[in-house]
């Protein structure tokens, strides 16, 4: 301690100003940590090693259970004060295999994939004519005798943008379709792929199957085959089309929510938490959805370790994300009576671009410490945002139980050309912007740590959904 | 004719000059054309068509004999004063399924794809460790010992250039390792996509496999799986894969190059020839490769066709390319005793980007022909390039025998990112490139049907061979 005598001396004189949310020596240690943390290359190691020593890990998978496995064990090497899991049942869905062909009037085959929750075709799959929609409102709209019988095609169309802003719209065919077309006599459901590559590569994703409706084969083509039965559609000539699936649901299995925590040296039991989900879908081997967040939040949290930070540092790695926040509900509810306890959240899991803009929702009494962190992310090109964070996917189920929450919004514009889909590879990581990443997150969560203040839920009201 | 009276008199003014290579009404003519098919929707036409009515067509298959009855009717549909075929027997050969997993250190699935004339495995596939090597030079120099009861990997990597220029050396593991391999005793070859994408896609493509010589079976992984592998090397155990192929070689069939002329007003058994191949692989549409050559020099021809061009233009869209030139061999042996009345030759087939230079293979008195066609191709931002051009893969057969020949270069920068692959479909051509290739044919084929000398080759001496 004796060499730091001088900007003690500093800190003191600034901390006796009642306004400061931040003392100048937290500054001085976030900027350190900032820069040291650009220069680290664990962030990426993580990924690397979740991505080739585990690869796909699907919920109930036993590649699931490895990266549960994988993920104590990394924690525990990176020398976390505690390491726990957190049982959490999940869904049990396979795959299977997936083929399709155009029968008429131009044989030729189409690529698809199953979405997340089908039922499988006959071993012989299913024919029939496709119906053409641009989007789930047309689809709501059309007569059930235009339906009946035949299979619908839905064609909602994404475009890149850095906040994934059509999403949300292209992905409703993804999740209500087949519900809607069932309800409508379809035999089969096939849309447009929600992404926003030029590729042959087709996107799986979740529905949201209604209960008591017929459940009908669902799947989506590359944006490829979507081009090609456009095209195909405009020759005036019905089309039809043969797809099987070999899908199954099989009986719920128990993973785990896995949490690492660095111990606070002052306020023990007050947490900042930083999430990211450790399950993927089981075409690519996670690299983006979400093996980049769980190198994010570890390596920022083990960055922040050697600070000895006033509260703790929980990293929480959700179970079962993409099966519908799965391991997130199960978190908040197994864990209803000390949420409390959770003073500042966030999730990372948009990819691994870089960071632009630092958003928040917190109570605006704390909103000096967010105006704290923004200058400390600037120099990383961070800009700051609203008031009007969501979390991340798994943290948006905290801000109605009076949890703070925040975002570090990534650069998107690619994001969706491989969201969900075999190619979303370690390949697609720069580990420069992977870094960018993970000194943002060290930032936000050691000064969050350090805040002098209490910290603060914004009163319930304008509560946005996540991106 | 009245109403060029006066272009008729320029013309006949300059041309009084005994060295000008082409005439000044030709001149007119030609950026006329120019200006015009660079407005022509018709080449991306051609390529639809072809892509959406018939799709993959390899040689041999079901969809290959689709593509010639396709050819013949689009010929006769765009008017060509003459339209025939003539046969070819092509290879035979399905891809059947393919699959791969790692099955240990760390099991996870890998994406793969058969090399094409590759046998099958047994039903339940080989399963061998992985012996690594960086280049077909490392295999030719390695022991027997280290490879005997193997499956060999080869990772010998390529990356972007505008002419494709890493190709040969990249290709080198695909034509002839697996013969290297099985000299040596492997039970199978896996290679590194002949590709210069990211992406979880697998690259195909021909073998040379050498007579007498076990055959094993060969595949590609995608250059993500090829990372993969490597960052899985990197932790010291042995890597065991188990993969399986259903290919199969079949009876040789009948096929045909098709061939649509444009006869020539005053020399109409002179021939200027600008060719692509019909046949593709498998996976993709053949957009690239080779549809568009096919829409650029069907829509060339058809443009340059109301000028009523003093030569003939014979469009030849040759068959299994991908097998090994077949179709172009084929061409040239049935047509031994003509060939001399092919006076330039050209092939479209390195996909759909802006061409950026002319090149030629002729004699050195012909030159001045080729620096007229350039003057003219230099407003579409083509220059000129030296007299070693190799005419194109199906064209690289023509002048040993004696043929003239040239090369419209176009920018492969992106090219071997889909090359091969499930994803050489219609979503990669920019419509307004396309164009511009069909200008640029357009002025070389119409240029040289008007050229008043003799048409010759260059005398035997060096003969590149085609990009």
């Amino acid at each position: 301690m004796k060499s730091l005598l001088l900007p003690l001396a500093f800190a003191t004189l600034f901390s006796t100003s009642a306004i400061a949310a931040t003392s100048n020596s937290t500054f001085s240690a976030a900027n350190t940590l900032r820069d040291h943390a650009k220069q680290q290359h664990l962030g990426y190691d993580i990924v690397e090693s979740l991505t080739v020593e585990v690869g796909p890990r699907i919920a109930g998978s036993v590649a699931d259970q490895q990266a549960v496995i994988w993920a104590v064990n990394k924690f525990e090497q990176l020398g976390f004060d505690k390491v726990y899991q957190q049982p959490v049942e999940v869904i049990h869905w396979e795959r299977g295999q997936a083929s399709a062909k155009i029968t008429a009037p131009f044989p030729q085959p189409l690529v698809i994939t199953a979405l997340g929750g089908s039922v499988a075709t006959p071993a012989e799959g299913i024919t029939g004519v496709l119906v053409f929609f641009n989007s789930v409102d047309e689809l709501k709209a059309a007569d059930r005798a235009t339906i009946a019988g035949k299979i619908v095609y839905i064609d909602a169309r994404m475009h890149r943008h850095r906040e994934g802003k059509e999403y949300g719209l292209a992905v409703a065919g993804r999740a209500i379709g087949s519900s809607l077309a069932s309800e409508k006599g379809a035999i089969g459901l096939l849309i447009r792929s929600v992404g926003t590559d030029k590729s042959r590569m087709p996107h799986t994703g979740g529905m949201r199957q209604t209960p008591g409706v017929k459940k009908i084969p669902a799947a989506a083509v590359s944006t490829s085959d979507a081009q090609l039965l456009v095209a195909m559609n405009k020759r005036g000539l019905p089309i039809t089309v043969n797809f099987s699936l070999s899908s199954k649901t099989l009986k719920p299995k128990t993973s785990y929510n896995v949490i690492g925590e660095i111990t606070g040296s002052e306020l023990p039991n007050e947490f900042i938490l930083i999430g990211a989900h450790l399950d993927s879908w089981d075409e690519g081997t996670g690299a983006l959805d979400d093996g980049a967040g769980v190198g994010i939040v570890m390596a920022a949290a083990h960055a922040i370790k050697a600070l000895k930070p006033k509260r703790s540092i929980r990293v929480v790695l959700f179970a079962n994300e993409e099966g519908g926040l799965i391991g997130a509900k199960e978190y908040r509810d197994a864990n209803a009576n000390n949420l409390h306890q959770i003073k500042f959240a966030g999730e990372s899991d948009f990819g691994a671009r870089n960071v632009w803009q630092f958003a928040t929702q917190l109570h605006p009494d704390n909103l000096d410490l967010a105006k704290d962190i923004a200058k400390v992310l600037q120099p990383l090109n961070i800009n700051q945002g609203n008031n009007k964070s969501g979390g991340g996917p798994d943290v948006s189920v905290l801000p109605a139980k009076g949890v703070a929450v925040f975002s570090l919004r990534q650069n998107g514009t690619d994001y969706f050309d491989y969201h969900h889909t075999a190619n979303d590879t370690l390949d697609k990581i720069n580990p420069e912007e992977l870094r960018q990443n993970v000194a943002a997150w060290a930032v936000v969560a050691y000064m969050a740590a350090q805040y002098d203040g209490e910290l603060k839920s914004l009163p319930q009201g304008d509560k946005p959904s996540s991106h």
